[in-house]
């Protein structure tokens, strides 16, 4: 059945395993979202893509009030810009002459800032971008500890004194990702540590600034700290990269203390066999609904239905998931089809072609996923 | 770069992060297969395709000897019978109206068998082929425990009896997985298991056809008991769906001990950053190559390096992985290239737009993915 011929169509109908967008959640989610920063005047929202990879919902989130989007990959940037998206901070360092040719190359169709943190690096970006008759727009990367890219805070402002000499960029600031963060359950005490690391990036902007270069660019909360970092009273515009807010799979909303924002990502599944009476089979699996690891690294939690109780376990082979029953709130037989919340919605998305927008049960669009293989 | 033009050129030239196919192991895993099946006359190799998902390994498999294919998704088996591949065991069950009326379709133009374990599943695929005046070729499955649709093998004689009284369908035989002997490390008491196993299909194949029933098809081997199955003295012909063998991840070679074939699949990843003596930062992560949790699926291992001595930890983030150093083999900095072997290679693959298919070091041949979300 091709695409067109399902607009409209009952939830139900789509073949399974589908990836489904619930648009009023998403809608109110981005609302949310918008509404929060519209009143925090200064507080600069850079919406993250990486988990959706959608150009129609960064415009979506531009359209709010978002003041351009951050993404992790050059790739993904390379199709933003085609997309005539333009203002785009790569929250990730870019190595290798081709890659960074790409780089150089996008710089002049757009305004692309894209972290640093080797001298190397900044030099090799710096003598292509001269060749190319262009500069490219750097930000610093800040350490953040065991999972993160960086200058550690400390050396922070030597190293901008020796990037500022290279004549192919331009020193833009600092940006970070502190993601330990999201492993702090109470609002207060992310709030004070988040505050903490904002205290010191404030002292960096000023010792660097009295060096006498211009720190134009600060860019360091996310989702977790979407309603946080704005609160910080020493700094203004700092930019807030959050992303996972837009679908908030279950393990941000549950783990991570985001309760206000709705789970918008689906995985639609069909019950394919019942082998026993309380062991029922659904055709997901890990290739269409990633398993995720927790913070320790060293627990597996998968996805949760949605509206279906007395699921007991779920266990995911490639292609299916067999699923134990414990005194099931409904009937659960071959053919009838249930919504999984994926406990991370990023790498889930990333394994569909395409997603299903619904909406009061019926699909209202088709957005194609042509951003998720884009590295 | 367009794609054409890297043919031929280094490996080390890719931009990262990449998919790549060692193109010599990857030749000789399907040799060593081959080798090992024509020696067994009346073993039947159905190499599964869920892993690499791509018709030219299909044909290289075929070519050397396979019978057929298996699969488990029905979009792959469409996309497979586009491409002229047309003796497909579908190992799974179909449901959903829909999804039975492409099934019913596609028997029209191929050689399709697919699962059944439910008599109201089956009745529905039969009135679909009725009303689209042809015959769908179906198979039994038998349940294995745990992680298995099917039917128990001790009511698979009455199901059978109930099954062919369905005008629209055409019984074949029995298909299994028993998945969870590729726990068991002992070659001897793999066998001895997965032998347990094939005296009572012997068995329920002797019933079945005492009732006056054919059963022109037995399929329930795979990868991990592929030079066990042809071994067995009272069955002949027992179809053995081995899929893993060809890329062999990591896991599979050491912990389910398959070491006779070769890891042919690796991801090209680049050093992006260097925050501390004993820390790497690589630019690959979930979204490029897959954790994986184990069989008692509470704990996650990961990827390891191929050529580089002394890692002692990698922390994946979606699209960088952390990785520390003790002592290295070798210097590692910002731009070096390497590659990592993936825990799973089925789950990897699928991130992935396209393969790059290495020789000696250069690239022979880019294989686009385009059968990564047929689901």
């Amino acid at each position: 059945m091709l695409d067109h011929v399902r607009i409209g169509m009952d939830k139900e109908e789509i073949d399974t395993p589908a990836l489904l967008i619930d648009l009023d959640a998403l809608e109110k989610n981005i609302k949310t979202m918008a509404d929060y920063y519209r009143s925090k005047k200064g507080a600069a929202l850079l919406p993250h893509q990486k988990g959706h990879r959608l150009p129609i919902i960064a415009r979506k989130q531009l359209a709010s009030g978002a003041v351009g989007v951050s993404m992790t990959s050059l790739g993904l940037a390379e199709y933003y810009v085609n997309c005539g998206i333009t203002d785009i901070l790569i929250t990730s360092e870019v190595a290798g002459v081709n890659k960074i040719k790409r780089l150089v190359s996008l710089s002049k169709h757009a305004n692309i800032t894209v972290g640093v943190d080797n001298l190397e690096n900044a030099k090799q970006i710096s003598e292509i971008a001269i060749a190319n008759h262009t500069k490219v727009n750097v930000a610093v990367e800040l350490y953040m500890g065991r999972v993160s890219c960086g200058v550690e805070i400390e050396e922070a402002k030597r190293f901008v004194k020796d990037l500022v000499k290279f004549r192919g960029i331009n020193f833009k600031g600092f940006w970070w990702h502190q993601g330990t963060l999201s492993a702090i359950k109470s609002w207060e005490e992310r709030k004070r540590r988040h505050f903490e690391t904002l205290d010191r990036v404030a002292a960096l902007k000023d010792e660097v600034e009295d060096a006498g270069i211009n720190v134009e660019m600060l860019s360091g909360g996310y989702t977790c700290t979407w309603n946080i970092t704005p609160e910080y009273p020493h700094l203004k515009n700092i930019g807030v990269q959050a992303g996972s807010y837009v679908f908030n799979d279950w393990c941000s909303r549950e783990i991570e203390g985001l309760e206000v924002f709705e789970c918008a990502l689906t995985v639609l599944t069909r019950c394919i066999s019942r082998p026993k009476r309380d062991k029922a089979i659904f055709d997901f699996g890990m290739n269409s609904c990633s398993d995720e690891h927790t913070h320790n690294y060293h627990n597996v939690v998968g996805p949760k239905f949605k509206d279906l109780e007395g699921v007991k376990s779920i266990y995911q082979r490639e292609e299916l998931a067999a699923v134990t029953l414990e005194n099931p709130d409904r009937e659960v037989r071959v053919g009838d089809v249930f919504e999984v919340i994926p406990p991370h919605a990023d790498t889930t998305a990333k394994l569909h072609d395409k997603y299903y927008c619904i909406r009061k049960g019926k699909v209202e669009a088709i957005w194609p996923n042509y951003g998720r293989g884009l590295l």
